[in-house]
């Protein structure tokens, strides 16, 4: 090892990290947990409105299928996932009007895994993607893995985040521009988009020969009445359109990583399964309990359907209530963006586990500022998700208007 | 869409995928599954000898474990994975003179996924690594996912696989190497690397500053009495170190995924987490599983390294038995690479399963073509797993015998 002696302070020569790396965000969901951590250790309650983890129960039949595995050995599976959840799923699918059978599905380590493999085998270094924000912060980082460029097209509070003018994606096509992004319903906004917004994007997927990436995992909590229009009802794109969806989120079952891409591009699909071979096989156990999953009876996921359109009602109602917070109802998913009255949403959320507590209680979300590409966007905004019951929200609600109050970096 | 109205051919444009997608290999394990599945719908028994997925009974320890979740929620775990994990494969890692702690080590969704955060947040596209060859193959896929370069230092079959000359590797070294990767034991030779050349590579690594990449998986399969040397026990490249590890694989439980990545680098580690925090979380049930699996028995540890002794002897005696094939004796891990009297081990391995057959029965071997980074090498090489009982293993050599008399493409 090469020593650099400058004279009281030797420096050992290490090799860099990637610029990869660096350029890489932390989740803006995942990376106050150290803070959370120390937050616990001093015996504060933490209401943790910053991750989809929902308090819901897993399904019975989840736990079931677990406890009945009858095998000797715990072996790989097949790099796809085994043939009989894919057809289970292409079923499930039908019942959404979604044309697809067990050849078109991949099954995948978590519905991350299905963006981190279509980012790397549809994106070479330097191809771009826009993406309607605020937008799921992970997307940022897989495309960051594979080289890609996101470029946003924003879309405001003030206009309840519906789906910014066309004009806005087409000043952003360059040469470069191989999809657009779309999560619908939509993580952090829980906007679901229309008719007219989706053949919009279809138009444009047509126009400019680019793949529509499409995130339906909230498919199942629509509360408006309007219609979930996937990807794949829009005509004339079969083969543009890439999927993401997970098995572990809809039944609450988060832990056992299993999600899906699913698309009609044999091409696309043939280079996935190289990155699928590469890392050998999806987890075992995971699949067994998610084909059981999928089973789940229809009153399980009324009662929880109606859950969430209880929680949101609350949450919507009593964030708006707090002076000087202001959030539009969300239609779909199980998080709102909500505005806040103070200086800068990261030292807000690390403030509330570091400097705060209302009772022994605090309250963790997700600063919005990791939901914008562009530096300085969402210092005023907030992801809150309602995953947790009402009597904890109820709390929640208290602690953050408290806080509010006395928060150094306050607006109002 | 835009469409070129060529005559009678009209071609829809679609998007291209992405380069890496391109030049990414097929898995050289898996990627004859398709042929195979198909010799098994005509009835053809096919003994597997392609993947390293042993036909040994995952310990009882680890059912227990997985029947005894006692949980409402099967949710999201830590992004570096379980404490309780962390602390215990720690332990482990002790029990072989590795000094390092739960804060050194992330847990992975299998040893793949270590390999792969590894080289995304070490590697950017251009930076080369050496890799002696033949080497495991999803190394190459990973280093392609990350636009990194492998070059190759080439081991040959008559020197029993053993390190090639420093000088070979420094003839290689340019401004972007940036790091080596060894397997030790090795998967596909199942070499074991002596104390001198692990000092050869420790002083490689100190002389030019380099990360080394060391995967070790298989050091309880060590079978000449040699003694395993991890990169952790040479000295002063602590920082430099970076191992790859599964627990699923140790234990015979592969589906479950899970492995490791330690080091005390602080700056990878930091780099890594951004990846870890961005697919979420190892497998819940997986975790679960492994952590107890830590514990088993020590008499399983050895029934299962005895049943290995044997089997090696019985396959290598047989191997080198039939006319024309030659295999050195592997000193660890589960694989050998045979050398056969064929044209072309890719045409031989698919031949044996889409025309051959000797009693209804066929053997899958991996072609070790892709294995080697140079196009032309290892034709007339395959990696063979001993990962069957010596009665299976006994068939499969009688099929390969039999299947060498015949072979249109055989040499001899």
């Amino acid at each position: 090892m090469q020593i650099s002696t400058t004279a009281l302070n030797p420096i050992i020569e290490m090799p860099q990290t990637s610029n990869r790396g660096h350029i890489m965000p932390e989740s803006p969901i995942r990376k106050l947990v150290p803070l959370s951590d120390k937050a616990k250790e001093r015996g504060i309650k933490v209401y943790h409105l910053n991750i989809g983890q929902p308090d819901v129960k897993t399904p019975t039949i989840a736990f079931e299928a677990m406890k009945k595995i009858d095998r000797s050995i715990l072996e790989y599976s097949p790099s796809n996932g085994f043939k009989s959840l894919r057809k289970k799923l292409a079923n499930y699918y039908h019942g959404f009007n979604i044309d697809v059978n067990e050849n078109d599905i991949i099954i995948t380590t978590g519905g991350s895994e299905a963006v981190n493999f279509a980012f790397m085998s549809c994106l070479d270094p330097g191809d771009e993607i826009i993406v309607p924000e605020p937008a799921y912060a992970n997307y940022t980082a897989f495309a960051i893995g594979a080289g890609a460029i996101v470029k946003p097209v924003v879309s405001t509070i003030e206009e309840g985040f519906a789906l910014p003018p066309v004009e806005k994606f087409e000043e952003l096509i360059t040469p470069r521009t191989k999809g657009i992004l779309i999560c619908n319903p939509n993580n952090p906004t829980g906007y679901l988009y229309t008719q007219s917004e989706m053949n919009k994007i279809r138009d444009l997927v047509k126009k400019y020969d680019l793949y529509l990436f499409s995130d339906e995992v909230y498919r199942e909590f629509c509360y408006t009445g309007a219609p979930y229009i996937s990807a794949f009802h829009l005509e004339g794109i079969d083969e543009n359109v890439i999927l993401f969806d997970s098995v572990s989120k809809r039944y609450n079952e988060c832990g056992i990583r299993i999600g899906a891409l699913v698309t009609k591009n044999v091409e696309v699909r043939k280079s996935v399964m190289k990155f699928c071979q590469a890392r050998l096989s999806p987890p075992l156990i995971g699949q067994i309990i998610a084909e059981a999953s999928i089973d789940t009876p229809k009153s399980y996921m009324l009662e929880m359907y109606n859950e969430y359109v209880e929680r949101r009602k609350f949450l919507i109602d009593g964030l708006n209530r707090i002076p000087g917070v202001y959030t539009p109802i969300p239609m779909g998913a199980f998080y709102t963006v909500a505005k806040l009255p103070i200086d800068d949403s990261d030292k807000f959320c690390a403030w509330l586990l570091n400097d705060f507590e209302y009772e022994g209680q605090t309250v963790m979300m997700a600063p919005c500022s990791g939901f914008y590409t562009e530096k300085g966007q969402g210092k005023d905004e907030v992801r809150v998700a309602y995953v947790l019951e009402k009597e904890e929200l109820a709390k929640a609600l208290v602690v953050l208007k408290k806080a509010l109050e006395v928060y150094p970096g306050r607006t109002l």
